[in-house]
């Protein structure tokens, strides 16, 4: 036969989630979008359609909504490890179970005291609005003997207004751009970041106050930059992470530099001293980078769209 | 000729002006997506071709940006009110403008007290991260003599995760829905509020103030209800913002009931008390109505998609 | 109670029906995405929670997948008349129902006459490929006496790579663009026509048929139009329309002008003679405008967004 | 300094060219959405923001215009290896060049004989209507030495309506599926496939008729295979591939398995005889693997979502 099969997975992806914990009249949210991949002796089921070693992708479903009652959801990571540990350890032929989870995050409603006798109004502490602004997610990979954990988040936006600049590039014959001294810098963060956890054997990190953390520093570190190129931003804010967060050992960003264009006000008799911007859609820069911890592995793939 | 000429506009669509407005070393941002549509003579350009009548729709994105830095940007609403104005009193065709605005809100990054010495860092009154949560919209149209004014929101994800029952309905020959006396009710809002304000003479009122207020309260009327149905909690949300703020004499949502399905766990052996939910996309039920101030006339369109 | 209630409708909306018709070994799909929107005696629901006169949207789903058995998928058109006066003439409260379809359409997979004797292969009549081109939509409203049908597709993306002028427009204080005497006109066609059958007494259009020919009108006027503004362009597809197909009195379209621009090469020492253009995202003109038949009143909203 | 800087790249991505050649009256289109990232000597860029080595994705995007013209788009590959290779040789610290491309494709509009005298129509040789069904995409990558050209397509949606099943597969305290003799199979399909062209002195493929040639026997192979599971589909279609194109070498699909579920009609007193199904959106099962030509490396990365 001329054609062998490589690399193969399979599961159900994206399922929803939503576990609710009640504790006394407060309610307590964990909204999830939970995709398992297996891997393991599938090549039966590829060459000839036997499925005697397969686990119906409904089943890996199943177990993703029965686990949020048997286990919780105490953190996304959490979640994910009881899942990946179950596939790889109760069934023969997965080797390799891979769980990829987005998270929703909700803040609660703030009540109207003046109106507190309100038609069956009780107090609003299951009412919840969700956040918006960026998904978490996280990646668990275990084969039967060494974790993986990568976490970030993607479609956070942020901007400085000023405190950037960019000059002394190649030019070519293609080149036209001006050098800029003062510009907007503003992208929408996908980022992911892997922890040196990897063994059941180590003490698990803290995943719900590391996430916190890590957000908290990576926006500190984009905003406190004075650039001189995203990639130097980004190059700031995976190593600050890395220097305060102990449990991660490699970062790495995809930025897209969300050009805002200097809007020309000269032919209407105008001035724009950096007031009026054209926010552009596309074309846009983009800057991908890996920093790790010296010492450490890279392991987080170049494109991590899914990821 | 058989055939004629009805409605018609133009203008130059999602036109995304951000505006930076320096206080010293704080600055402020406005963020807008603006798209004008214009009416008036313009027979002529339909039916032969001809463009006298015309103010080219580039003409139009140039009229946003040069307005960003002439009068800022006070408000959506002040700054839609300033372009449909001029676009009737400046161009003897037009006789109808209408401006449609969505609003990004930014909030400032909170700085790094303990860095305060990092490389570049100054204080990070210029950084800011977007909200992500609702986008706010408005509609401003103007015919030379009255205004019509028309704003709200999108995409404000809630969830009430009890204290919600439907039972009660009709029963036919297809129903097979189970009567429900606890489930969860999420909705994505979408809502628009016209203001009573139509004529220069009276005074404005505080747009900003009067958004800030209108979403707390419909937020707080949606957590508040006890509810029996999605059309009541509707009614509640659009009755307690005409109650709250004299300005607003009509209100119309159109609510997703975005099901999130209680999972049988019967068959692994576990009992589902109302914590395990699948969040379902589609199918839907769809909710939708207006909600006016007695004596008031109904002008919010039954289709909101594009307001 | 200084509060009133309006339009108000509800019902379950993009029902995803796929009907596979067996004729023999060759196999019929319609695919459909249905949405049901009723109104009627339905103050008390809104008002006070109860819901005797509320027939479910899960009873108007169920509905939706039976009636695909019972009366068969003919056409999106004869589907939505059958649901529309099913749901007002079976429920007395219900006075109106509004049926809106999207349709996607699936062309055949050729057979491989060499690979005949593949391993499981038979006759491929069985096996499709969605076309993916424009979504086509239908509106059906029936309120016990009259019909209004309206039809349409979206997502249509046309372009001319010649025939296109624009110039002689108005010159204002805000006015940079150049005359253009040979541009690209491109846009992505979202059209409605509504038909003049109303009562059942009339004899019905053939739906299929009138889709085709219409489509065909719409894009021959679209190539063969000497364009001077897309206003013009417009017009001539309506018209078009409408001077072909008596069966219909109303035609409207919503043109976003995807702007080309011609790519300065200047710089880089090169003349672009019409040839490397830059397909821009935002902003585009937006060109709406309402055709009749004279005598006809319009009926078709100005948004037809969801329409 | 306990941070190291890893894999990292940048450019201009998604840069719109279309081009128009014409060829007497008669046009032809190139529609492209070019993304550049470079690699190389990026060090001082991202540890101290000295741009010295820097080419800006400015002037990356001014060259994939310039290119147009100066070099034309024979193919979406033709291309990609003109500006890789250029990016790689003019500039010193430039070590590495990946073009990534979309193409869409048009179709001409069919003009109307019996209109061929209407105002301001010539022959519509200029005049075309977007295909949407697939797009096409292209991945060349360069590092001064070796070429590797990965093409392929992605959101090509295929359903066969019968000559599937499945059963046989492990049943676990969490199975609850039942088995399937007679189902829908339907995906959309999104696939890569590497050349076996590494090297500028062995000849180029025809990469043109490569694709049409791969498109069909994917589409042929999809529909001739009586499956057993989606991953025996899957098998099929890529080792179809490798067996009839010699230029390939390696296959991967991501298969989505867009889950079409029997509606149970039975409380409604019908029967359902695999006619009316529930196109269902979320979740789905998710089936991803590689076929090899028999001794060649697998290169196509497992996540193929940006390539």
């Amino acid at each position: 036969m001329p054609t062998i099969l490589g690399q193969n997975q399979y599961g159900k992806a994206e399922n929803r989630v939503v576990k609710i914990t009640r504790d006394g009249d407060t309610h307590h949210i964990k909204d999830l979008n939970v995709s398992v991949a297996l891997s393991g002796d599938l090549d039966d089921v590829h060459l000839n359609g036997s499925n005697a070693n397969c686990l119906p992708t409904d089943t890996t479903k199943n177990t993703v909504f029965a686990f949020a009652k048997e286990y919780g959801i105490e953190s996304a990571e959490q979640f994910g490890i009881h899942l990946a540990r179950h596939f790889v350890n109760s069934q023969e032929p997965i080797k390799r179970a891979r769980i990829r989870i987005e998270e929703y995050a909700w803040d609660r409603i703030a009540s109207s005291a003046a109106n507190s006798k309100f038609i069956g109004a009780d107090e609003v502490n299951h009412s919840f609005v969700r956040q918006g602004q960026e998904t978490r997610v996280t990646q668990i990979t275990y084969d039967g003997q060494n974790w993986e954990v990568i976490s970030g988040l993607k479609d956070l936006i942020v901007m400085n207004s000023t405190n950037s600049e960019f000059w002394g590039y190649i030019k070519d014959k293609y080149t036209t751009l001006q050098e800029a001294y003062d510009r907007i810098l503003a992208t929408q963060v996908s980022g992911r970041w892997r922890f040196n956890w990897t063994d059941d054997e180590q003490r698990m990190p803290n995943w719900e106050k590391s996430y916190a953390e890590t957000k908290k520093h990576m926006l500190q570190a984009f905003a406190e930059t004075y650039s001189l190129s995203l990639q130097q931003t980004l190059y700031q804010m995976a190593s600050r992470i890395i220097n305060h967060r102990s449990e991660i050992d490699e970062v790495r960003f995809s930025l897209p530099n969300k050009h805002h264009f200097l809007v020309d006000l000269e032919p209407f008799g105008l001035k724009n001293e950096n007031e009026v911007y054209y926010a552009a859609d596309r074309m846009y820069g983009l800057i991908e980078a890996t920093v790790l911890r010296d010492g450490a592995t890279a392991q987080i793939p170049v494109d991590m769209t899914n990821l």
